[in-house]
């Protein structure tokens, strides 16, 4: 431990979430002074259908007035 | 919050998606006494491989006597 | 199915949380048209020192200029 | 209950997901002493690029020195 | 990988508990072919006024007809 | 989104923990291009007898050989 679930919107590319994982891992083992290796990440992404926000799904979000996406 | 994470089955339509969420939405919303904008939902769909009552998968079931599907 | 995994601040009354529990079951029956005995929820509270929005906790917001509590 | 959220990469036959679902369940029953009925498994397969140990993906360790994989 | 999220009831012993870790682990052992230290499960528990079936959380069915609790 | 599930041992401080949740939430607005407030984290502790690696809770692991704790 620590073991990370990360939710996110799908389309980010392999890269950003490389860099992503790495940044996240550095993070911990700098400010709970861990082994790097103690630090486990698993990444959900979700399509536009499956996050929802105030009761919208971000992909009816375009059709809808806005509430800020957060 | 609340953050919902919902668990269910492939296949659904958008259409009914999007319902489902905005319905718990504005249940959460009614009985929480909480605004719209605090609630997020997240839906991960599983494959008929990818949950199991009773130790069988529901892509198994069909050949198997039935416990009900709950 | 669904299984929700509901996660909120600690603090509200196990009366409001019997109605929530209810009213977003009762929501999903009607728009997924499914069984109610089909619904599982479980629900995780979280102090507020263990939920943070923008990097702070909400323990911590107090003494800190607001971003919207959502 | 016990309900089991089960996150692996992906790549396992079916065949071996279903001994797998069944063996766990056997072994929850046999252990905590409850009904096969009461023990619900959700799968979730991730990608190699979507699990890190020690910030660096499993798709990108190849590249690198490696870490053992658990 | 794998790694399990195990939710049940409060209320088991902690031998009970140990029992049902190592089972589960030599299970996914055995049907997985993959070494033990790959192994990790987290387990929470949850209150009976945090576990709904039906709407109705394990807390409140003591008073109410009784759907069967799996 | 992104939202964070954070999985960890109990016993770490509140302030080592506003620590973590700031340093991971710059961690990735920088890496992944997004706003502080896009970024939620869920911290879940986890008690010695909730963890387990290689079949064994952690509370176990001193009266039994050691496999390296990650």
């Amino acid at each position: 431990m620590p073991i990370i679930e990360m939710h996110m919107l799908v389309g980010r590319s392999v890269e950003k979430k490389r860099k992503a994982v790495a940044a996240m891992t550095a993070a911990l083992v700098e400010t709970l002074e861990i082994k790097p290796e103690t630090v486990r990440i698993l990444i959900t992404e979700h399509t536009e259908e499956h996050f929802a926000v105030a009761g919208v799904t971000v992909g009816a979000r375009e059709n809808v007035s806005a509430v800020p996406l957060t």
